[in-house]
């Protein structure tokens, strides 16, 4: 029904529930990379548990509390971003992405993120949009940096993941440093 | 977010409980003419049972079950349509829709519909679209013959609704019926 | 505890999750011609299904929106009726029934019905009672058509069963059609 | 729908919500007699708390862990009794009763109680029926002795109920003491 | 984080679910004494049933209608106690109590009984606190009596219990008994 | 029934739902300096929502996903401590204080934070206890200092709090840290 254009052949649209096969089948072309830090992934390994991850951000949806978005590139699903958590009460809100190979070296996620912040500022008032990643995953930092972000800390060992503890950056950009403001 | 153009300065797009306001205004400024069948509409009568009735489509969205769309025309939301029922399972599902005065007589509503049933039968594979109309609304009924529909039968006295008990058509277009089939 | 006489040695009585077992072996023993049409009987294929299938109706007694009752011949179960829909508050049900071959032929099926009409006119004062059928289910419209019924209309190709889409028609008796009105 | 005849002009009959109003002026008439010992009663004092005290034993009928029959005399409810607890898997039940004066000396709540006694042991193959009753209701303690009950006991100071804690006596009657065993 | 002293060596704790694999490997050591007369050793098999009976526990905690507490003697688990039951409105609880042969002999569980008493009449204001075992359960009845307890009265065939039909005796301690009152 | 010694008259105990009036008059002498920075404290303004508050964290023990402590001094709670969450599966938690004046300038929420770290590190192996506080609120701060916690960062104009958007530091514990790892 709705499709939001990111590039030529590009487009950002919901993704569902009855979505699972090809959000399965997306998260399996990319699983080396994606499984490395995104927990909803490693849990998404067949069809039941990845439809069961599109329908708790359904459900999250509904409470106004996080959304899911896909990115299709040539008409496959390559990747997408979420609002891991959005919280319209106190106007904080924060942003994930994830993508295989094929969706990224275009600039696809990063112009789906500028899209979340604008929709988060613009549509919706937020304030204050956070992102998280690990020390080392020096791709994620990136998409923070690239869409102007200050870093405010670093979590010490604050998340174990597939055996490790892992230093956690936050990142946030507020409403003030957005253009147009 | 998202949007769909249905005219030129007129779009498709999300309606969804934190629109609450601006869906009771469109309601109480057509709630002589949209009152008469839309009990969702007699029910919304200040925010808290706005919010409510639209919390109830973003419910049944999340489980796959219903979804609700408004049309902004000039920036103004003045109407809209939902999936009254919708069963992926069975692939049936019921269309209706309400307007205020503003948003009748340019073909609004129709292009709406259509745009509904393009996704019903094109996205979801759905068998069988239902509308259901009062015996003596005849602008409902008149949007179901301009999609093409067929009346399948009259449920005599089926619906009590403001001290009478209607009788109600269904009308109904099936996907073999669909252009392109 | 309770029971209403049909027939010489027929009875109408409540049927209950406890009754599970002699529920499953009625729906065995009829499963060849009760399959066809019924899906809670397909659903009821052992003893924890069955069980399932009754609980479903005693919860919806509770809230009263359906109920079920069974038809005992010679002390054993061979069929029954049930409000598949109760809806007290727009004064408008459905009754169905199911019936092993033992029960067929003796006019227990239809008198069970009549009993619920009478229950639903004069003790709680319905106003609209339906009947769905098959267009292919011969046996089932003939009950229709035996307790007084009009044919309101014919849903095409409404409801997916075991491969096909049946054509369902809708009967009705009205409260003023009801002897004694 | 179901009725089962206790005297000449007096029947037993299921109570459900919808017959709150009937209910409630039972109660209303009994009031000064029942509420001494009746909590169910005390909380009854409105259609919506009347509502709420037949509803909660239809949600315990359907788990089957709790029922509650009416007793209506010349056309008038006058009182009634129900499984306060029903416990299939231990085989244990309780029996309590209420009545407005129209409804007592005439025997028609010992007749409901045999009734239900009947039901527990020789329908659903109850191993102990219990009666609960303070030491200063001798009309109630008169209708265990009057089925045979046993005395098991005086649980001291038990329940507090409008200012008083009441010793509780607990009479039982057994499967093996119920006649034709 | 907290502890009671009963004994040289012997404390009174909190047992909570993420203590599970302690509490089985008690219940597993006194199994055979334990197993008589306690369901929810017999239901706690293995870790995931074990933590289920504490968090059934955890959950009344919450609601203020029953607690449990362990015994450990040489920082080992080897019994406990539980407030079965606990109505702060009526004022009346139910203690029950379990120990492995380690746990025996040595007064353990007659001190801990004594703390929850005073708990339940010092802290709480409770009124009325039960004990109940079966008549052949002479290790329990000892207890109760130790404690200073009166028997209300026996239950005749009241639980079912490992294939007998089990008397149960009620004893009860009340507040005006409880010294210092 | 528990207590853990802080100092010369000073306790730590369990703070339940049932001590909602003392709870609430605790919050009320204090009211001016805790509504400040805590939120549970500005929303617990008479009984109901004072129980609500304690409900909130006797619901997130049963969890194991938050807790409560009360500070008594001289007899008369004056203060306390929680984990604001508690993730036993990743080993991170927070920890949060309030007091009223009578406890502070004592040491004991400080010897109260000592305590809850110990439990965190020693009894449950937690890996990370968190602590978070307004840059404002320097009286907080100090406390994370004082028991040797490091700043891992600042998050600029994180929650909006009676008409400001507070910068919130977030201090952190390792368990490396912690004496006798």
């Amino acid at each position: 029904m709705y499709a939001v254009p990111l590039a030529p052949d590009a487009e950002l649209r919901p993704l569902e529930p009855w979505q699972a096969e090809e959000f399965l089948a997306n998260i399996d072309r990319g699983r080396a990379g994606i499984d490395a830090f995104i927990p909803f992934a490693t849990r998404s390994t067949d069809l039941e548990s990845a439809r069961a991850t599109l329908q708790g951000y359904a459900d999250r949806q509904a409470r106004d509390t996080g959304r899911i978005y896909g990115i299709w590139w040539g008409g496959v699903l390559v990747g997408g971003c979420m609002f891991v958590h959005f919280d319209a009460a106190t106007g904080t809100c924060e942003i994930g992405v994830w993508s295989e190979p094929a969706g990224q070296g275009r600039g696809l996620v990063t112009a789906a993120v500028r899209r979340l912040l604008a929709y988060a500022f613009e549509e919706r008032g937020m304030q204050r949009v956070e992102w998280w990643n690990s020390t080392v995953n020096e791709r994620s930092r990136a998409v923070a940096q690239r869409v102007g972000m200050t870093l405010d800390g670093t979590l010490r060992e604050h998340y174990p993941y597939r055996g490790v503890r892992h230093d956690m950056e936050i990142w946030s950009l507020l409403a003030s440093e957005w253009p147009g403001h």
